[in-house]
């Protein structure tokens, strides 16, 4: 039997950075989590243990730390490629980098005080290859948004095992998971085309009446593709998070969809992407 | 060896509740977690397996439901009150109830949309035994904040094994939990005193210049129980959540703290009250 | 408004340490996470900020890994009550000390090769006041136990909102929390009495003929008593994790208690001691 | 803007099935997770809410508890292509099943008592295309290891942001993530297949002495793939859980590695495969 190394990657996960802009009394805050996977020339190290091809993990944690006091953070995206660009142009033996950030949002209150604002994480994947081909990936994850009306599920397939009734009117709750790619030359603001996008998202959601989870979904990625020009391609994952009307029939009360069970497990999962017709190939964007 | 039955409860942990109004085009959600401790006459069950005293925790799970229609959820120590009420009204084995609710915020997206508001979640913990006393404990959980200046740490014990610098700037963070205990003969409005409370808080916290976090939460105490008249007593649990400095003169940058580590493990741990000096005795309120 | 100071206390919490003894090939570990709590003359730090009186938290981690160094772990009871002395003995402003440890099972893979053993984790808590009280409470977690049959649930209290239908055979399955006391003067073998103690919890979760959880919960406390003398008083915690006959009559299909759906919330939940009757006043032990 | 649905999948995530097998007193049990995904003709529901194409993933749900009424469990490999192959072969509107599965370990306690194992958790992913192209995925995930010695790191890149020393003794630890796909025409024993691996994996981590991670990922890589003839290709996922040795020289202690702090971030994170020279295509199989 003769083997050989596959696809591989290694790095510095999870370096919790929080960076205070401190010019004057009113301070700024940013806090994220950045995750490092460098590729390249990694033949030797992973036979013989021979690490000449290999900067430390901690080294890149370290990098990490001297950006953010060199550059600042600014927008995730651009501390992301600022970050890879770096590797590849300094190592000739890492052929590729991968940064993948998340951002945890603050609420100010006061000059120097912040209230962590719980919802949703603010994410982004980019990619920098040696050969100059760069992706970025923004994205969000549990926003969590239920319609209280304005859902129905009906006319699906039956079969031996379908004991599932029809509806007319349901709730509808998901914890969103959204990425989209960038596309184009231009560096855009990724700090509006994140609002925009997020706006589109719960707007899509919220203003559209559902004939299925997918419907919503296509529906909220084709409002974020029309809303946020420099955009391509958004992939999302929506978990049905599945609130059940209690039967109270029992105790003479009937439930006209005001008193639900918010069930755990198991949930639908809802999985598809939008995309321009013209949008260019992807390339390692999604990895 | 003769050994007996100590002190015991049981009931339905975790019914999660997601009660909608639907009154007119506009509804309403409420979003609870309601955990039931019920205690009496359980001499019989633990010893013998005989369940007559025992109203069984399906039981329970099932009146959350049907209160929810026959009643409203209302605010949480309302709802927790008529439960617990209910149980030992009703049930002659049932000497004592113990119910807890945890609230999930939700803010408005539409008439009948919503977004989950993240932060911190909304608790109570009542009692109410069948001799008529009753108590009411609210709070809150994960209510995370940062002060970015403002806080000092210096002139501590020293002994051998003290290796800490002295600080006189460094970053203050911390997950709130509070909870604080209703005192008096009228029923308070809840809603009111719980954003009177939550914003006594924070405010205490941004507003104090703080030499240790035992201060800052003495502060928080006494600022709540101020803020609210019908407060006679609170505990907070701070954790004292660290964040270092990172070291960057190995790469010739300074680090006027910007640029920080946040850690996870360990935190220091820091637990109190504040109560008023007439308070009445707290009984079981705390259990 | 008169305000004071309540009950507090301030340490570091979840000290993460691994202790590797190195006595010839054969390696040993201990993995442990340790977590402090110290009281005494705290009114100054909290009304003034005066630090006068605190050992910082750092100090206490510190103290752990040093005392791993000096002294070895051995069994998690010892090493705790060495620290907690160790506070009130050197510091005048700490008049008590309380040590709670976790540890984690490694089973060996080789001379100096270890595999996470997952299952339970054995916990306790010790307290050591200025006065010379000690406390020793030891315990497990997360000891998950199912029976596939010999559980039955009828003859309980019926009311208007029970629908739950008696059972004379059914899936019983719980994650222990159990928490002993030790009592006496004489120092115990804690890596004997957590072997007996386990072993009749176990014991008596597979050997009891079960009408009800609580009669289960007695049972384990009753042999954990019985099979270790040195022990007074246990305290058990024990959710009841419904698994569920699934109705596959719609298919056609019978299901004698072989096809389950396992639930994730709502759960029972019973929490009960069992004491000698000549225990010895338990103190601050279980605080 | 023309936009298009791209890429989709939707299904029943985490069905908890537990299946009792009864023959005779002594009572057997399965534990597992199941979670379906199904694509085909999905244009419809998404563009227009038609659910004609949609098998409901309620009867995704039903389905996987009738199949194990009717034919039990089994390998999880097994029950995941029954359960794949059912989804195409009866409903003309789906093209392809993926369906993966996590089984939680059992230890035998009595005739029908179990405690639960702890420890690694196996899993497997399954594909089945209409066109009769099927692919099978087992593996397991957090198999926690570690080495108190036999590890070394050194000879790595040094850059500006360069401060690691170089370590001739540290320890390596890590939660296993493994991943492998089986090959060839005749169905394997699954069973068999996963002791084999399992055992290769934890022999090649104890067994190496280690100058690096990868080194080790790809030691415990080739000797699956050795012990194990019907295995292909097996990626590897191993956060490097980081032990610092404590420095105790402020306290007059040296530590010569025996006194570790076990972090939880930032970690080193290192992923990689190893194949046969000869491995088939993949496919669909890591999707």
């Amino acid at each position: 039997m003769t083997v050989r190394l596959g696809a591989n990657r290694y790095g510095k996960a999870e370096t919790r950075l929080v960076h205070v802009v401190r010019d004057g009394p009113v301070h700024h805050l940013k806090d994220v989590n950045v995750s490092i996977s460098l590729s390249g020339d990694m033949e030797a190290v992973h036979l013989t243990g021979d690490n000449a091809a290999v900067l430390p993990t901690d080294t890149q944690k370290n990098t990490v730390y001297a950006f953010a006091r060199r550059h600042g953070v600014g927008e995730i995206e651009e501390f992301a490629l600022r970050l890879a660009g770096h590797f590849t142009a300094t190592q000739p033996t890492i052929q590729h980098a991968r940064v993948e950030i998340e951002e945890y949002g603050w609420n100010r209150a006061g000059p120097h005080s912040f209230v962590r604002a719980g919802g949703e994480v603010r994410t982004c994947v980019v990619h920098h290859d040696r050969d100059g081909r760069r992706t970025v990936v923004s994205g969000l994850t549990d926003l969590v948004v239920l319609n209280t009306t304005g859902s129905e599920f009906h006319g699906y397939l039956v079969d031996e095992y379908t004991t599932l009734p029809p509806a007319t009117d349901r709730v509808l709750a998901t914890a969103v998971a959204a990425r989209w790619r960038h596309a184009g030359d231009e560096t855009p603001s990724y700090a509006t085309s994140y609002e925009e996008v997020r706006g589109a998202l719960l707007d899509a959601f919220a203003g559209t009446h559902s004939l299925s989870l997918q419907q919503t979904l296509y529906a909220m990625g084709e409002r974020a593709l029309a809303t946020s020009p420099g955009i391509c391609e958004i992939r999302l994952s929506l978990p049905n998070r599945h609130h059940f009307a209690v039967d109270l029939s029992p105790f003479g009360l009937d439930n006209d969809n005001e008193v639900f069970y918010a069930a755990d497990r198991p949930y639908g999962l809802i999985e598809g992407g939008v995309l321009r017709e013209d949008a260019p190939d992807a390339g390692f964007a999604w990895e």
